[in-house]
């Protein structure tokens, strides 16, 4: 059935200003005797006496009147097709006994028809408005503005901007937030190879569609604002990528005078505030955890809480393993052994779900990867289980709390690997498990973590010696390692969190650099930036900037997670397709060269631009 | 003094997740003997023994410790240049007897600082952060960050940040509005010549920035969405052109099953709710008046209704005039004579004035305007008064309420053309008349103005013989002209509304056209668009589009209005310069031509374009 609101009542201002009196969602037994005037959509109609009349709110049934007088009314009730648009006005009157509906809402009741108006005809629909009709989601894209009357997105756009009214109440009446728009047309980032041009009437001049408002929040602090807060739209161009869309929004935040505690305290608020109340309530505080401990219990920087299965270090168990590739392992400086532990997995995984496990080790991190099956007779299961002695049995068993029926999956490798690898082999197991009706993460349960104490330095892929932002160039060290900045810039941690839902990151910030110096340290000296590019930030570091920090959270991603919705695409009411095309109206598309000379920009030939 | 909120009482919360437990400007003597952290910048010091601490709230006063033991807060505080920014702390006290300052809102009460930390240091400042100190617009608009500190600038953005809010409570919260964002990445309208192009990664296609989301706002109408709102950031590419931004913000609006009243009634009271406290309140039904009755009688279709001086047709009072000129005019079948009448114009207004208003009239309008001084003594002082006879003169005392000391200005020539050239004498002389003094519009009234029936059509401008639309082709006719628009479409009035405030127009609408064949006849056979452009929409219509219609408020222009700022850049946290420069950060800049490479376009030059 049709779900309005998630969050409250509806108020009887949905009838504000239009003809209608009610909406047909909202007629219960208490509208008895009431004289009613709707406005819907021709849900369906049976023997030409009845028909269901749907708005955004709910469905009700109308009855057809069948005397010789209403002849005009019948006809129009009869004629007009399916998902055409009409008006109606008459009485609610009750069921007759037998007849209700208990699982409509308006099962109670019904209208007696006495006026009718076509409003507008549907012709022949390419799908039917039904939710069980199983569509493409290029045919729902194609035909987004059918697509947008299926109850699931008529719940997932109201839920989202209900959610973010809540979020901007609390920003701004409870918590003295500003709104403040920010440009999009902006200047290029240094190194924002991700951002869209667009050209100026300046020959050779550009604009670039910015992947965040970063720098102006700060200079936004600089200017006294004190706490600001946009739902911003920010781009980025990724090309094809599954689940990105090239516009998004951000729930962006950002606080002068500010610790990490107090921007974590805030959106822990934030959040717990604009929860949907069909949802079980958020508990704050949110647990923390550190990266390194986020990548050697997890193996990754977003770990799903949801459920164990955690990475275990077991190389003290191995210390006098006989099993050659362990020891040769072992023997190296940074090696280790690391397993974990599937529950009941024996029970769940197939021969061919290890074999697909192995080669997806050895092909994506080169890395071999054992099994261990425990079955029942406690005999182990393994190419190994011969050359495992019993005291390592026993040392398996109590560090990774092995059951009967459990799986262990063991890899040896260097800390780093070994530990990504079993986080994407746990993942991959819950997926198995979960595909074989094992309930491992429950789709009720909403599992919040902070991540912190990132590196604030990477080094660079194509060039290790060098280094780069592990988010970007503002964020702040952390006060411990500040010292570290001029001596082994690679160990400084920064002041950098990012908040984690369920496995997805939803959020990400920092507290930034404030001093003008330690800013153009890091700019030209550590990451070798051109800093003339950012030369305005830097000056109004120098102008008393205050101390400051901030977030964004992700919007699209969040209510996705939030509603269970399969895709971003299905909580954005005009998606992009995986290439970037609106597939409604054909976007994008060709454009003369004529409406191109203002700008003066040509389209290169494909030769010329390799 | 700061301002902070024009809206509300401050609550607690602005001090929440933060180190100071108050703001600067919170402070009063109900604060007496507490101990308060406080965190702002040095606005001046005084001899060593106080200085004056702002933050967005306001200013307070702190005297400087002169102890032996407080030598190193001392230091701090006197040796922090003007505009760094420190953390004290100490207690509330009193000023001394008759050091109280009436003029401070924190007057009556001064800062014991018991602590204090240099949280950033300011450099030589290139210009004062003082109200009274003048500014040109490029320099505030080059240190953006600094100007913003401006008690003004925090005045502005407050109050745009606070109305937006309670719009948003008002459409969301009151009246069942959903927030929907629409892409800003979409395709070039027909004939959206200044839409701003966006190159793609597919050669030669490209996306467009829209001026509006028309189209998706009808969209969602078609998807069952019922009522939308957004507050939507649009483009326009205008090249330069003085108080236009080329991203500006609009409040968006759309409503299934509505009619023009029904949005106007939602406006009005949208604007009734969201209205600063600090403002005299909105008084609504907001007073209508057709595009005829404006053009007639203020010579444009957004009079300013602040004050009176209308055009009166006079052409009766000399049907048998002997003046040469106005006997030709009238032999005309369109021909029409008609004044203002400016009150005390003779006091105020100058020879040179009036010579100015004649060569405009010849200039741009090739018009004669004949002017009529009406001196003490009764002896009118005109070059015509001698032909003017008595009947006539005392017509013309009739039809234009004349008193002595007015000023009558005269012209004659065709209904459009003698009311256009009037309706802009009419505000310049407002404008000289102020300027000597006079009060003609009272800055605390805010007249608001309905203008409806609007023409539907207008003649091309290169081409008279065709049409276009006088709004947007999807404005629906009036319904008393439908059958015109198959005889005489150039006759057709339409459901546009304009809203007008004290002769700005800040927002307008229609009811659109929800049946399909209606809109192709209307773009295909009256517009001669290319309807394929537009096929998705038209697609739409067909699938039981609602009857709908909407209305779109310009926000920039709206606050710029109610703020009495000089410009919407006043408004706009980081507005563009008249040429669409960013002057903080040297925006649209040169990027290299391998960045332009993915996109496949590249830059002509000056040559190849022409």
């Amino acid at each position: 059935s049709l779900v309005l609101s998630p969050q409250r009542r509806i108020p009887e201002e949905f009838n504000s200003f239009v003809a209608r009196t009610n909406t047909c969602g909202e007629l219960r037994s208490s509208h008895l005797g009431q004289e009613v005037t709707l406005c819907g959509w021709i849900q369906y109609r049976r023997q030409n006496m009845f028909l269901v009349l749907r708005d955004f709110h709910g469905l009700v049934q109308v009855i057809i009147p069948q005397e010789e007088s209403a002849a005009s009314v019948k006809k129009i009730l009869c004629e007009a097709p399916v998902e055409s648009v009409v008006q109606v006005s008459g009485t609610v009157i009750s069921r007759p006994p037998g007849q209700e509906n208990p699982k409509m809402p308006t099962g109670e009741i019904e209208i007696e028809v006495k006026a009718a108006e076509l409003l507008n005809s549907c012709k022949k629909l390419p799908f039917e408005i039904k939710d069980f009709v199983k569509k493409t989601e290029a045919l729902r894209l194609r035909y987004r503005y059918l697509d947008l009357r299926s109850s699931q997105m008529q719940y997932n756009l109201r839920l989202r901007s209900q959610m973010v009214m809540k979020m901007r109440e609390y920003l701004c009446n409870l918590h003295g937030f500003v709104d403040i728009e920010t440009p999009t047309l902006f200047k290029k980032t240094p190194g924002g190879a991700k951002e869209f041009v667009v050209p100026s009437r300046e020959p050779g001049k550009f604009y670039s569609l910015p992947q965040s408002p970063q720098q102006f929040k700060q200079l936004l602090m600089v200017g006294g604002l004190d706490r600001y807060f946009q739902v911003a739209r920010c781009y980025r161009d990724e090309g094809s990528r599954p689940d990105r869309q090239p516009e998004f929004t951000q729930i962006d935040i950002e606080m002068s005078f500010v610790d990490q505690t107090g921007i974590q305290s805030l959106i822990e608020g934030l959040l717990q505030y604009s929860w949907p109340k069909d949802k079980d309530p958020v508990v704050v505080p949110f647990p923390s955890m550190t990266f390194a401990e986020a990548l050697s219990t997890y193996g990754t920087d977003k770990p799903d809480t949801r459920f164990g299965m955690k990475i275990v270090d077991i190389s003290d168990v191995f210390r006098n393993t006989k099993i050659g590739f362990l020891q040769d392992v072992l023997n190296k400086p940074q090696g280790t052994i690391k397993a974990i532990c599937i529950p009941e997995g024996a029970k769940y995984l197939q021969r061919k779900d290890i074999e697909t496990i192995r080669k997806f080790a050895t092909e994506q991190f080169n890395q071999e990867v054992l099994p261990v099956f425990l079955k029942a007779n406690r005999n182990w299961n393994s190419p190994v289980a011969k050359s495992i002695m019993e005291e390592q049995r026993l040392g398996l068993i109590r560090l990774l709390e092995i059951q009967e029926e459990d799986v262990v999956l063991l890899t040896a490798g260097e800390h780093k690997e070994t530990c990504s690898l079993l986080g994407k082999l746990r993942l991959e197991c819950a997926d198995l498990l979960e595909a074989r009706g094992v309930v491992l993460r429950d789709p009720a349960l909403f599992s919040f973590l902070w991540v912190v104490d990132f590196p604030l330095f990477l080094p660079k892929e194509e060039n290790p010696g060098e280094l780069e932002s592990a988010h970007h160039p503002f964020t702040a060290p952390h006060p411990s390692d500040i010292h570290l900045l001029y001596t082994e810039p690679e160990k400084v941690r920064s002041q950098h969190y990012d908040l984690v839902l369920n496995g997805s990151e939803i959020g990400g910030g920092s507290i930034r650099i404030h001093n003008a110096e330690l800013q153009h340290y890091v700019l030209a000296t550590l990451l070798k930036e051109d800093v003339k590019l950012l030369s305005h930030l830097l000056q109004a570091l120098d102008y008393g900037a205050p101390p400051h920090g901030g977030i964004a959270l992700g919007l699209d991603r969040l209510i996705c997670l939030i509603t269970g919705a399969a895709s971003i695409r299905d909580v954005i009411a005009f998606p992009k397709s995986f290439q970037g095309h609106d597939l409604m109206s054909n976007v994008p598309d060709y454009i003369p060269p004529e409406e191109l000379k203002p700008y003066h920009i040509q389209v290169s030939r494909p030769a010329d631009s390799e």
